[in-house]
């Protein structure tokens, strides 16, 4: 089985050790992430950070480890998931889980800053089974974005969505819709369908497989498993399952059927339909609406939520690829570790996904691993030569570079520049210093084309070449 | 004392996670970075990853934890400040002490790559004594250059001094130089003065710290602590220590005097004066020579080193902050984990300390913690009309935010711009939406000035005040 299977490596290991070789490897779960994946990565992490900051986020970032109390009791049954630091003296650390935690360990620990929209950025660690081929991974990178702070009622909320919305809609990634729901409206539900309110948490939990799962085998996971009675299962099954999937739709419809319903006869729940319809006028004002599903069967694991709760799925494209960012409000959070309440709302970006999306359509088309502008090649090697040629580049701001080799063949100078899809080429020879000129290629045409270019007119030359380029790319 | 006074602290913690409240707190040595510092810090990572693409790196990234075989016999003494994951099952694991170890893993296992020219800026992890007001911190930021291959002679090493040159001479932390040695000529010059072989590495540390001790010191500890004869420390000195300091001065003057040495009857050592002065006629086509001085007490602790070392530090400035950057040639690294060696050479920017400098600098200046362009403003509330005003700001790809509350007072809104350093501001009310215009107010002038205009002309209007704005940033 698994697990011994991993103690006989590890045992294999500790052989190899005594030995003068280690057989290098990677931990379990964890990848490097080559040049050219590195391209897509810095890709849609500007695209995201772009958003944030166009909604006027400022960043922050906190330790990859804490106290191993700071994250004791915020994530449930998940808890085992935690990587724990050896205890080598001192302090009992842990890996964060995710960075909402953090966030909110910050808000408690700095106390003054209390209002704050900030982005982070950051890879977070989980000791789950690992699947590759999904993109989960132990050791995995989230955007996260949070509004803190007392504010108007869902005016944050939707600012929130609607970051969501145009990272989604930028992210080449296809397309997607958002489910939304309501802690309370759940907890009414519940409580109408008579549900034992030490049994909400594990109810919940079952209810959220039923974008999975059909509801009979979630019936079973309830009265079976979990020992509801079957008539408040059956109830329930009225709000969360209709026309044989989730009981969804487009809000404001949806809003309509809930007003009309017994919902609107239990005090928390009309109040919370009345909030509903304040959100859905702000994504109408902020044109992203459409996105939106408010989906009666959207539970979310954490225990942590309060009110608002969204999880953004991809609807179509190669592969399904499952929920691709979630969140919601959690005014709770915070006080756990202050003595005041700072309420907050935010959304975690799944980039990991987003990344394998990115990869499968990048392999079908040329990628350059970095930005070289122009390569300066010699017919004679002339090392010192090219480096001042490289060097009167550089100091133009141009991305440049040169064979490491004392004397590198035309052809493989040649071949170095076309294999990065460098632009543009500048070569030396003896003749060329002799006459105070360079011999210039435009790679970019294709076409054979050796220009002889004053060495004192290279720089102007160039500048409008590679601004062109730039723009182009 | 400090460490029994540490289990103190974590049986308080313990104590205080059965309470409902957890105090909570940062692991020891380690920092949040600050909306306002992490300005800063894009700042100096901006500057630095433009250098390093100016030269045509790619960039990779490996997991913040290696497997702890990977790290054994690796550091030294230093081993000790390695931090292990308590074991949980599975692989043994600690996180990464450098950038450089996980490189030399990460080109043994992918193997075919083997000639790459990559920078990598990420955390590393020490449980070393803190230091907070020098910038030494238990988990901090390194960003590292390497060019791994079989290359012409020195000429990796040339763009790699190159690189650091540039790198310091953009980064606004003042004035620096760089000192310089290498592993061969100090090897020669301990056989020389009959340093037995097996008190190579620490006779080498004794003479690494000739920069901050006197040589009186260095003796002490060469004879009485690591038990090297009397003879063999007198005769090192003539090597190391020359005027009361240690010998050091500029590259080609310094390599004339070793030529008319006994250094030029050592095998080894004349054939390392050749290579040396390869290299220094390289840096001197690429104009950086200047700032190199040829350091005989430069030694550097770390076991991998095979070829040419060194390691920058200022000259002035406010405080002096020591060493700022070093590298050098590790040709045997990557063998320890294949069967094939790999030569390679790099540089580790010890970037800390350069945002401890800039941040001093900065406290003297306003800083805006995010870009925000143009803030929206209201008379009455007008939630959901404000949110039209920033999507339609948002789509026209400027950076817009409005305040989160229901009805902010004129005064207020007007704070949060002002402090946040906002250019542009744009208001509406009853009145505004009623003729179709905006007031706008242009917030750079310091004067008094609103213009009405036209809502369907605002983002002409916009355009090239922005646009100014971003260019004077």
């Amino acid at each position: 089985d698994f697990e011994s299977l991993e103690v006989a490596e590890w045992a294999e290991q500790l052989l190899l050790a005594g030995g003068a070789k280690i057989k290098p490897k990677i931990p379990k779960g964890m990848q490097d992430y080559r040049p050219e994946q590195m391209v897509i990565r810095e890709k849609a992490f500007g695209i995201i950070t772009n958003v944030f900051k166009r909604h006027g986020a400022v960043t922050l970032e906190t330790p990859v480890m804490e106290l191993k109390s700071t994250l004791t009791g915020k994530y449930g049954e998940d808890s085992k998931l935690i990587y724990d630091l050896a205890d080598q003296g001192g302090e009992i650390l842990a890996l964060r889980y995710d960075l909402t935690v953090p966030f909110a360990r910050y808000l408690a620990t700095t106390g003054d800053n209390a209002n704050i929209k900030r982005y982070h950025i950051a890879r977070v660690y989980r000791r789950d089974q690992p699947v590759l081929s999904k993109g989960r991974y132990r050791e995995f990178y989230q955007c996260d974005f949070d509004i803190a702070g007392q504010y108007g009622l869902m005016i944050a909320d939707a600012d929130v969505l609607k970051v969501m919305s145009e990272i989604l809609t930028e992210l080449p990634i296809g397309q997607f819709e958002i489910k939304l729901n309501h802690r309370k409206l759940l907890d009414a539900i519940l409580e109408i369908c008579r549900v034992p309110p030490e049994k909400f948490r594990a109810i919940c939990s079952a209810i959220d497989k039923l974008d999975k799962e059909d509801w009979n085998d979630v019936r079973a996971e309830m009265v079976n498993d979990k020992g509801l009675s079957p008539d408040s299962a059956d109830a329930l099954k009225y709000w969360v399952w209709r026309n044989d999937k989730a009981f969804a739709g487009e809000p404001m419809e949806m809003l309509e059927l809930l007003r009309n319903s017994d919902l609107s006869q239990h005090k928390e729940a009309a109040a919370t339909l009345k909030d509903l319809s304040v959100l859905f006028g702000y994504l109408q004002a902020l044109e992203c609406l459409h996105f939106i599903k408010l989906d009666m069967s959207l539970a979310r694991g954490l225990d942590y939520y309060t009110g608002v709760i969204y999880e953004a799925v991809l609807v179509q494209g190669e592969k399904p690829v499952g929920s691709i960012a979630a969140g919601g409000r959690y005014d709770k959070l915070v006080g756990m570790f202050s003595s005041k309440d700072i309420p907050a709302v935010g959304v975690s970006i799944g980039i990991e996904r987003v990344f394998t999306i990115m990869e499968a359509r990048a392999n079908q088309q040329m990628m350059r691993k970095n930005e070289t502008e122009v390569y300066v090649a010699s017919v004679m090697g002339l090392t010192a030569e090219r480096f001042k040629l490289c060097n009167e580049l550089w100091k133009a701001g141009f991305k440049a570079e040169m064979s490491y080799a004392d004397k590198p063949t035309t052809e493989k100078q040649m071949k170095e520049a076309l294999l990065n899809g460098i632009p543009f080429m500048v070569v030396i020879g003896e003749s060329e210093l002799a006459s105070g000129e360079v011999t210039f290629k435009d790679m970019t045409t294709g076409e054979t084309n050796n220009t002889r270019v004053a060495r004192a007119q290279l720089i102007e030359m160039l500048t409008p070449l590679v601004e062109q380029f730039r723009a182009s790319g």
